[in-house]
């Protein structure tokens, strides 16, 4: 969509919502539909190709307005979700039309592995205390530990301290993965000194380095340990969609639930964060209340999809209404050339730094990240991060890869071109010339 | 503003994003201001009257761009949290501007309360600990009682449970509020079983009746006993920016953290729950995490706000904008009046109802919601809210006072006027009448 385009279809918007506002009263209060009615009346899949705007806005009125705010939201949401597992062909088991699975939109990755965290600490507990009813949830509690990779997110060391369990880190490998052994070996040192493993944080794609996590190792061990396998592949899950990166998921078949945020890398605008899980009820079982002015007719039907236990806070935006905007006006193939493109763009980048001799890369480039450094001092790399940032051309934020300072050079504007690469990089040596130029002076 | 003005406002607004995207790479990618550039661009108070819509588009300009999403997104937000703070005239321990307090704003009701029981139960361990370095977490935390109303809201006993925290329900009295006598019985009983009380959700605007626990008796028992007095007053607290109403909040001066939804009644679109405490390090206590790849210049300095320890999630959208937006097109004597004619019109249906001698009133009709039943038995009402909402002209949410079931009627939309109050009315007595009639050929 061009500019031109923009102020038509956001015009015609407007248009709409005043219209929809001007004649509201005339709509019913409530709307007259039974559960699921909105399946079955759009495609099972997102459309390989672009739509247009206008059969997306006639759709508004045939398919959202009769189920209005509620139940439309809930049932959009669950569709598109499988729309979206479709689309990284994510098990089926993780499917809401496939059973007991289902998919749901989170604000953000932190809350997904909150939420994913606290159903295992509740399933775990149930667990033991059916197994040995005289086990008090405090004894458990005290003893239960969970996982992730020393490269994951701090918002997993956050979610442990929110739900008061104990929290370690795995250390990663020499490609700032976690295998295997390494989880065996701290799962063998904690159950001998007594703790309780329960729940194990895989990361696809590591902030730092955007490492993955060896799906294919941890899982066996997870089901095995009866550990809640999450994944968190917040940034790297877009990429999913396109086959020939695909097999980083490969393993994911062995999870309890998988996140990943399209508000980071599938151009709808955040919050957008997409959770999966293969069994509801363990969601359910950990938040379920229902006071009375919250019940309604088809409470224990089994029909509906209750999305308030599905997560920390009771109300909801409309948020599934971007997905199915934008895998429309996008179309499949859209999408995966957004991302193909990052890709191409972020290995262009990673060529212009192998070819100069004076900077290395720090880590395997996968998907669109460049971690990358001066040949050098830690105190070097840091002064060039300061004098890049500082003249507000374009702006790196940094990590540490074992004991190394390094620089990261993400790719993310919907409108990047090849230019924008080849300007970044000039500016880069330039800055970086400018600084040794600065060093050899001071060093005389 | 009505619909011309805003087809008009509207399609300005998307002139404005086409033209920012078309001419961003014009735009520094990095903002230049200092911590703290914001605040004195613009007025310290909401406007009394209401400001043109062309006003405020410049200021985006003037005072928005030139710090970009951040620090702007930050700066805004506790400048609007200090205007509406000042509307309702809440303590200025609670306002940013003086001192160790601030607010914030969270997604819902209910991650307030969590955030503020999470916070509270990180301070009581910390004190426990440095009072007696013994005590492990796992004791203290099997130990701890948190309180509500046994008229709370349902995320109350919900953030107990994600906390793994007992949570207890104080039995309200005959006006549906709890008094600081329940409390005090309360508290010496679970002391005396060993027990530690830590947390009091007090609500004001209970979501059954609209009733107020008694803050002024609350309050001092919650400061004697280190208990974190939290304020839940999702739906009523829109009315304390009329002076009229603000008595009802009376004794937050001894609250911990306070908490209300614009979302709800002071038309800013859904989702914008605010929440203030007097103490920013107790939140901050709770959840700081501060990796490389989140550091910034200013992390230290203590001249800025890093909201994201002020909360579950880590991102956050740029809400206050809502706010201001909100705050200078209506000004606050439009908000009041917005306020003002939903008592009005809810006691005009108070009015109709106390008129038939059919119906009875079941709770103090404080300010928009009216609770009113048939005289008669549970089973009859049930059948009556049923027809009322089977028909899908209006739409009622039941609640139960004591053993009775009770119909609720809100007053909740910007556009209603006296004659959808008559209509509503007329609509639930010939309902009623209908039904009476079959009951009685059915008695026959």
């Amino acid at each position: 969509m061009n500019s031109t385009e923009f102020r038509k279809m956001g015009k015609e918007m407007v248009d709409y919502i005043a219209d929809y506002l001007d004649r509201i009263e005339e709509r019913p209060v409530l709307p007259e539909v039974e559960p699921g009615y909105l399946r079955p009346l759009i495609p099972d899949s997102a459309p390989a190709k672009p739509e247009k705007f206008e059969d997306v806005m006639e759709d508004i009125e045939r398919v959202i307005m009769p189920g209005a705010a509620s139940p439309a939201c809930t049932e959009l949401e669950t569709v598109m979700l499988d729309w979206l597992g479709n689309m990284i062909n994510l098990p089926e088991d993780f499917l809401a039309k496939n059973g007991e699975g289902g998919g749901v939109i989170q604000g953000s990755a932190s809350e997904a592995t909150l939420v994913a965290l606290l159903a295992a600490r509740m399933k775990t507990i149930k667990r033991l205390q059916s197994e040995n009813p005289e086990l008090t949830e405090a004894s458990i509690l005290s003893k239960l530990v969970a996982y992730s990779s020393d490269q994951a997110h701090s918002s997993v060391e956050r979610a442990g301290l929110i739900g008061a369990v104990k929290m370690k880190t795995i250390p990663s490998d020499n490609s700032f993965s976690v295998g295997g052994a390494a989880l065996k070996q701290a799962l063998e040192e904690d159950k001998a000194a007594g703790l309780i493993p329960f729940f194990f944080c895989a990361t696809l794609g590591t902030t730092p380095s955007c490492g993955f996590d060896r799906l294919l190792e941890l899982g066996p061990i997870c089901n095995e340990e009866n550990l809640w396998l999450h994944i968190d592949a917040a940034y790297a899950g877009s990429a999913f969609i396109c086959p020939e990166f695909r097999h980083l998921l490969n393993g994911v078949e062995f999870a309890d639930s998988f996140n990943f945020n399209p508000h980071k890398w599938l151009l709808v605008v955040f919050d957008c964060s997409t959770m999966w899980v293969k069994n509801r009820a363990d969601l359910i079982g950990a938040f379920k209340m229902d006071p009375l002015y919250l019940k309604h007719d088809h409470q224990e039907s089994g029909l509906i999809t209750d999305y308030r236990h599905w997560q920390i806070p009771l109300g909801r935006r409309f948020r599934s209404l971007k997905m199915w905007f934008v895998f429309r006006m996008y179309g499949v193939k859209g999408l995966q050339e957004h991302i193909r493109k990052h890709v191409r763009l972020a290995h262009e980048f990673e060529e212009l730094v192998r070819k100069d001799e004076q900077f290395e890369i720090c880590a395997e480039v996968i998907l669109g990240l460049v971690c990358f450094r001066l040949k050098g001092s830690n105190r070097l790399n840091e002064a060039l991060l300061k004098n890049i940032n500082d003249a507000r051309k374009i702006h790196l934020v940094p990590c540490h890869l074992g004991d190394k300072f390094v620089l990261r050079f993400a790719v993310c504007s919907r409108i990047v071109e090849s230019r924008h690469i080849q300007d970044a990089w000039a500016h880069i040596t330039k800055t970086a010339v400018k600084l040794l130029r600065h060093e050899v002076l001071q060093q005389k």
